[in-house]
């Protein structure tokens, strides 16, 4: 099993991301190769008019990789952009891909309809697929975690890793997507989470400032009162509990004191808080202990080692297109 | 002064890339620099499935560009799919640009419209431009000598360099097209010169069969008989004359002679044919000596000063967007 994951640099980490590196641990752990990567060139799609918070956020990555227990030993950590035969791979599969498969991909359509304050027009946001097969089947990946939203994308890596093997010459894998079974968490106000609303929750903050935020949260509205019975599918603060809270006797208590206003939403979210902090402490007190430096030498071995594999696989590329040079 | 330009390396060259070639040299005295490369990326946008085509051209290519004078010791020679640098460039530039931009492009419409055999439908085919611009700024080339058709392309390069000077640094200069002043060679029916018409001549072919190929050309339909006047401007063999007859005497003698009907078109063909093997011999006799090794060493030497060139060209694009890895 070889897995290859990604994440993109833009901008401080939030609980999304911690659940996402969560899920690679477990992943990290069975596969015999494992790839964790920092997408930089991806940002670029929606940060090209601000470089300064893909170049820190690269560093920033990382460290959170290694805080949350991302192993340099056993897995390949590196920044896309470090590796070129991606963008030659890139650019070879360019020629095996419609742009109307391109425009059909849901992911095109739900970003074009909801992103409207970034240039989504653009060659390389149609290419965004093609460029994350590339980076999947630089490794040879089979295995890739993704979120939902990403299922279509390692579809169609299966079907150009198919016509790349059907046309010169059989070389790539066609990758599975293993979908995280974690649910996905709102933002503070209900909405999905993200930076533009203003409602993401980061994952480096004082613990009296997360708590604070957890406190703020939005709750289900019927709960006008605190007499008032609640409903927890109709809660944020649900969410994050089925995210943190892993004890039944819990969760049960919530539901049940939710609905019959046996319980307030302070006790409520003072439970979910001792919960993620449980989670979280280990990775302040590690993120504490890991600089830049450190997460720049990480990248340069890794960066090392990946570049091993992907020249590898691209000898094998030229040779099957017949690009010997 | 510093001059790039390619061809693509599918099939046997014929007079058009004579015309194109010839060109060059022009260039090559002129330049403080000249780079003249195989485009075979380009190539895959139509010759995909045909790899093989394009691995044996290359060389073919390069043969020819050493008989007809492109001189290694003053211009770089080199395979494009050889220096990885445009592919990264190309990903680069692919955030820079929007896809209607590419669709607008009268080349893109013209070739989907002419070209139906192949499957155009490609992102490779749409981001054809995008790879020109990274060919062209990888060498930081300001001096494109090209056909009239790609003169929107060279447009095309500066509006990127503009982009990216503006976004980022002031790196890149606004390269000029320059348009060969050679007209146009048709076919030897009269129609577009096109391998698919089976109307081309191939610079590499036997005397005779060549001086057959030219007896056996379309002229204007007028001259049924000997003693039918004609136009020049109605005739293939007229294009031929203006591209390799150089003696005004002889042009006046074909057009007065053709419109009194004091000349045959015989005549007037064994004419054309005298003075095109005058310009082919010297190069008929070059390629006899010029053996494939001989190419792939000029090639593998033209690539080790390509790719120096393009690696700091890449090193300061880096910088300037902050993807220092
Ligand atoms: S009790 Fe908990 S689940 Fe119910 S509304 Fe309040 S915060 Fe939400
Ligand atoms: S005389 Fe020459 S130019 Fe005139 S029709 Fe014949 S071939 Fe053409």
């Amino acid at each position: 099993m070889i897995v290859v994951s990604g994440s993109r640099p833009t901008g401080k980490l939030h609980l999304g991301h911690f659940m996402t590196i969560g899920k690679w641990l477990e992943f990290q752990n069975k596969a015999d190769k494992s790839y964790f990567f920092v997408a930089d060139w991806h940002a670029l799609t929606s940060h090209r008019d601000d470089v300064n918070t893909i170049e820190s956020s690269t560093l920033d990555l990382v460290r959170h990789y290694l805080a949350m227990g991302v192993d340099p030993k056993k897995s390949t950590i590196f920044v896309q952009s470090a590796i070129k035969e991606h963008a030659e791979l890139y650019l070879l599969f360019s020629m095996l891909v419609s742009t109307t498969r391109l425009e059909r991909m849901p992911t095109f359509k739900d970003m074009k309809e909801n992103i409207k304050d970034k240039d989504l027009s653009t060659l390389g946001f149609l290419g965004y697929p093609v460029l994350q097969a590339a980076d999947i089947l630089t490794y040879m990946g089979d295995t890739v975690p993704v979120g939902e939203d990403q299922i279509y994308h390692v579809e169609f890596t299966r079907e150009i890793a198919r016509k790349f093997n059907n046309l010169y010459e059989e070389i790539f894998p066609e990758p599975e997507a293993y979908v995280a079974s974690v649910p996905k968490l709102p933002g503070t106000d209900g909405r999905k989470m993200s930076k533009s609303y203003g409602n993401s929750i980061i994952i480096e903050t004082e613990e009296k400032d997360m708590s604070k935020q957890i406190m703020q949260m939005k709750t289900d509205p019927a709960r006008m009162r605190r007499t008032d019975p609640g409903d927890p599918e109709k809660c944020p603060v649900w969410d994050f509990h089925k995210a943190f809270t892993n004890s039944e006797e819990e969760k049960n208590w919530v539901i049940n004191g939710c609905k019959t206003a046996e319980i307030g939403c302070i006790q409520c979210k003072k439970v979910l808080f001792k919960n993620m902090k449980e989670q979280l402490e280990p990775v302040w007190n590690n993120l504490k202990n890991i600089s830049n430096d450190d997460a720049k030498k990480i990248i340069l071995d890794g960066n090392e080692k990946a570049r091993s594999v992907a020249e590898q696989t691209l000898k094998r590329v030229r040779n099957a297109m017949k690009l010997r040079w």
